[in-house]
């Protein structure tokens, strides 16, 4: 008699860094191995919120685990990314953060003042982003079992009803918006850890999308689908779209803005900007007819001018990322592999 | 001009294993550091569930980190304490659990056959204590920046509205109700990792008191307060109440269920068992003429058949909880100081 859960089909025998790169080896182990244990078509996708009904609230609910290195860079700290990254979740699956409880792993032998330093940085981005943090809990563990400081960041919202995204929306003629330039957080980790010779003026996008989201949300039902591009880049969210929607996205790879520090970082690292980290932007999907008023509304918001429209949702091929070149060309954008820039966030 | 926030004076120039251990330290880190930086008076006591109203929903909110060494034990697993320990946290706070969020820390090189035994566990506990994974998050680490796996479990529940449990409704005269015999997971936990030569048929007391507090609730208003005295123990979380409701609780020793291989242990080794963590208790204070019918509505459930009245709340001497034994001897119980038992959950 067939079963109708999914099926165990994770082989791998051990874990290795490219099982939390959020490329291909982390949907193998989630799609693979956690969802089918934790119940599979039941389960909210892992990753975003999940979508909680209770005492007739709608809530969304998603908690991230932080383990950055090093604990500082230019523009934020493993702080800032506990706020910004579960605020951002909970932003992009259209509702509105309402709470945030931060968990701590310490090393002992921390000192005090590096704790005090992130737990400053947690409170200032929770106020900038308008998000309390209501508790918490912190543990200890031996010299040795955990790089200095680790951060989990659970966050509750409740959703807008203005807007309802999921992959099921998305039609094609859709337009593809992405909010500002791609790689800023993921180059700026790699150069922070001095372990290339190579510098650059360069700062994380680490922030709240929320403003810009919210803005977006006023489009209504023609707001189909967001997501932050963090680890995997935005060729990992596209895939994963391209996937669950069973549909093709085109996009015009000269549309999409790169700094120039981070196209030439990528270009000696031979990385693709499009597999390297953000966390300060979001990917959207919007009704062709609302593309440029989507387009306006995020640009009115202070930090959001850089956005672009840079592509479009196709019938087929499906399941498939296109990149489309100004000279007629045409490529496939495949997800990460591997993991080139391990503990990014 | 004076500053209404709380005041940082928190002095230890690093972190140390007993912050993390629940009793002085932590107490000290939290009052001192974390709760003067998040913001003081605003937040919920660290530690437990905080309160959220959301969208006409009332819900209990909390996250408990698990660092449990060894990840397997006679009894449970670190599967089960993630969420036991989350479900606990919500049921002490007069909820009802309805959904967690599995976040997971793996170091590299874990075999993945570890990690699906985790899994399995994390997913039979839960339809245990029928609550929902809805989701969580996977980090990979290196070899070395962890020991094994850490999980955070995430878990929201609608508050039930016929309590609402807090220190500030502890009144004199009100009775101290205990679930079960004290001290069986962390004894548990010190014979599982060998370093002592002591063998004992002793299992951990990990599983959902949900079913136990969800009877108690029926009483309505006369349920003070709950807590579930993990890390710590019994001592620290009574001391905690004296502190919080400033009044004093004083408690029948003899009364106190501790199995003789958990007495045994603790006579050879120095400990004190109302300082060992517990994962499948709680405490509870109930109004004087309700005490009874409190007992026999925990008594009635399975596995609350060992609950018992220990003591009672006084008057004075104020923030102190005083052990009175059967010859007329009275002494104060302090909280946990130091850490005896490192990652006992």
């Amino acid at each position: 008699m067939p079963d109708s859960k999914p099926q165990i089909r994770f082989r791998d025998p051990q874990i290795e860094m490219a099982h939390g790169a959020g490329g291909k080896a982390t949907r193998r182990l989630i799609d693979g191995l956690i969802a089918p244990v934790f119940g599979g078509p039941l389960l909210e996708p892992l990753g975003d919120a999940a979508l909680v009904e209770t005492g007739g609230a709608c809530l969304a609910f998603t908690a991230d685990t932080f383990v950055v290195k090093p604990l500082r860079f230019p523009g934020g700290s493993i702080g800032d990314l506990a706020v910004n990254g579960t605020v951002n979740d909970l932003a992009v699956s259209g509702a509105r953060p309402a709470a945030l409880l931060v968990n701590l792993i310490l090393e002992s032998g921390l000192p005090s003042e590096v704790l005090a330093i992130e737990l400053r940085a947690i409170a200032a981005a929770a106020e900038k982003a308008g998000v309390q943090i209501v508790g918490g809990d912190t543990k200890v563990v031996e010299h040795g079992a955990a790089d200095r400081m680790y951060i989990t960041t659970s966050g509750i919202g409740l959703m807008d009803s203005r807007v309802r995204c999921s992959p099921a929306s998305v039609r094609p003629g859709d337009r593809i918006l992405l909010s500002g330039p791609i790689g800023d957080h993921g180059i700026t980790i790699l150069l922070a850890r001095g372990e290339i010779e190579l510098e650059a003026d360069l700062c994380s996008d680490t922030r709240s999308v929320f403003p810009m989201v919210d803005a977006l949300m006023s489009i209504g039902e023609g707001l189909r689908w967001m997501r932050d591009p963090t680890r995997g880049g935005v060729a990992s969210a596209l895939n994963e779209l391209a996937t669950d929607a069973r549909i093709c996205i085109a996009i015009s790879e000269e549309t999409i803005p790169v700094r120039d520090q981070v196209r030439g970082a990528c270009e000696l690292l031979g990385l693709e900007p499009m597999h390297i980290a953000n966390e300060g932007q979001f990917l959207a999907v919007i009704a062709r007819e609302r593309a440029d008023e989507a387009l306006n509304a995020v640009r009115s918001v202070p930090g959001g001018e850089g956005a672009v429209l840079i592509g479009e949702v196709r019938e087929a091929p499906k399941k498939l990322v296109l990149s489309l070149s100004a000279y007629g060309g045409t490529r496939v954008v495949d997800m990460l592999v591997g993991d080139p820039l391990p503990r990014i966030c």
